[in-house]
């Protein structure tokens, strides 16, 4: 038989970037690939498997003959577009927020739940959001040995989790206050020094500081990205009564989401017994001595594909629970990677 | 009477420059003020109430005559010198980690156990670390209505926290890191441009980073930063069973320390209370209008002498708990300030 024809939706954004890398270095199991994005961007010449490729204008012509198509899509964009692809019969995998919590559309993480894609009653798989993602590995692992019961997450998430804008920004901002010595230690010297325009990607400057909001306002304070981070990791885990608390904020990084974690479990648990765990979990990298200094870090995190856990304590108050600190690269693990890797548990479906 | 004769033990450093400046700019409550430094300070001349005062080198006979001694020095150097000026009739405010666990020495922020400070068997009060003076003023408003039971903390600390030497660090990281466009997206990238000699300081770098490092390896994993936020909170709140889980990390933020809190209490608890709570209590300012971009922030919050919170939401799973961010200048009230503070308490027994 054939290979199966792929798509990639929206190639031409940062993590559309990341995914034609991603793809060009996995295994080599596609037919043709196909390269969309907006009218805009039509013509366009790209680069995936060392070839140029011409990006196409998205339609729903454009998908005959798909067999699976990568979606990174605005959210209203994709719930737009997807059903049309999966209409022709197309698998989508979908980056976007619009299908992830749908009761019909599996949300897959292949470490944690890779039989959820085979039940997709729409034809719609979700990939999800980049927080979650980076903690998954981890609680899967620890949740299939401990039982996962609850857990308080405080994130430090990348400048580039917006996006190419949010890469540049920090960018500029950073060589800015890097020329005016001294700023950071006066009330507003920050703010005054980027000018109001520091507001527009991260709601406030990012340079020399951290901001405790990441996504929109939703009811009672919350933010969709903690909402996300509780709503999808009981839907991966299959916990729908997970208690989860979750405060998102960017910080000053370019790749890389950190997550400081207290996770409490149903059964007993140790130290020894978690490294054992997550020595061996799928997708996880456990670097854990720090007194030679190997704590998992954003700058050795960026750039690959595993999660990262470290700092791996027994709380000592809290029975049953353990705190550690993970990381993931949020374009690899967090969207690029886990979306490939999802359409790679459907290749024997195309065999 | 006469005013009290002061000295500032440490008056060189970057927190006892800060502390010059805090005393400098408040009630003018003293007498004489000694400048106390090591011998290679002594004879240089510095600043205090718009005066040049000569430096000291510290000895058992500078103390005499002195009523209150402020001292930021090492901890071991503390050890040494606190009680020798203590033996001397001095009412120490030490701010090292020499005697704050000792259970003859109050451990005391204003806001929260002001009279711990009359109870002082060998003539020393401790300042509390700069992570747990940025948490209390808001835990001990809300324990005193709601009764505080166990909390679940991850902190973003600022450079500064390491003294001058961390101010300069992160500028010099920062500036070699903005001169090479695309760093910090490739693993160990950030690690090869900045050199070995950029782990000194914070034990890894700190540019386009965060390290889950503050302080020292103590038993079972946990750092003495974190640590110090379990049992001070305790101390300080007269709570010695008081669950605590605590991660420290590092920021490239250069003044201001952050903390996501998630707080557990004996009784129900909602945010209207809790604003109302937090809008009256001393010390706090409570920043809380996410829809119109008010949060607490770092560059907000640096040079400036109150503790912010903000980002209150009650915790959607966990019954009796609030969900929060708080910042605080970690060289003002998680230093000179509440050491200042703790001084003026005391003025009373010298009127």
């Amino acid at each position: 038989m054939s290979k199966p024809t792929l798509a990639i939706v929206g190639a031409t954004g940062a993590v559309g970037t990341v995914m034609r890398e991603v793809i060009s270095n996995r295994i080599d199991a596609w037919g043709e690939i196909r390269l969309i994005a907006s009218p805009r961007s039509a013509g366009k010449k790209l680069t995936i498997r060392g070839e140029e490729v011409t990006v196409q204008a998205i339609s729903p012509e454009v998908f005959d003959g798909v067999d699976i198509a990568h979606f990174d899509l605005p959210d209203d964009v994709s719930a737009h577009w997807v059903p049309i692809a999966a209409a022709k019969g197309v698998v989508v995998v979908d980056k976007s927020n619009a299908f992830r919590m749908d009761p019909d559309v599996p949300l897959v993480v292949p470490e944690a739940n890779p039989e959820a894609a085979r039940n997709r009653p729409k034809g719609i798989i979700a990939n999800a959001n980049c927080t979650t993602l980076a903690l998954i590995p981890t609680l899967a692992a620890l949740h299939k040995q401990f039982g996962l019961e609850s857990m308080t997450v405080a994130s430090y998430q990348a400048a580039s989790g917006a996006g190419q804008e949010g890469f540049t920004a920090l960018y500029d901002q950073l060589t800015t206050v890097v020329g005016t010595p001294g700023l950071g230690s006066k009330p507003g010297d920050v703010r005054a020094a980027l000018g109001e325009a520091a507001n527009d990607t991260f709601g406030a400057p990012l340079a020399l500081n951290v901001v405790p909001k990441v996504g929109g306002w939703k009811e009672d304070g919350w933010t969709s990205e903690e909402l996300k981070v509780r709503n999808e990791s009981r839907k991966i885990l299959g916990l729908p009564n997970l208690a989860v608390s979750s405060t998102c904020v960017r910080v000053p990084v370019i790749q890389g989401h950190s997550q400081a974690v207290r996770a409490t479990f149903t059964s007993d648990v140790d130290v020894v017994s978690a490294h054992k765990v997550l020595s061996d979990a799928p997708g996880v990298v456990l670097v854990d001595d720090p007194a030679a200094g190997r704590y998992p870090m954003p700058i050795d995190a960026a750039g690959t594909d595993d999660t990262y856990v470290g700092r791996v304590r027994a709380s000592l108050d809290f029975p049953r629970s353990l705190d550690f600190f993970v990381v993931a690269d949020n374009l690899l693990k967090g969207a690029a990677l886990n979306s490939a890797q999802i359409a790679e548990l459907l290749l024997p479906e195309f065999a």
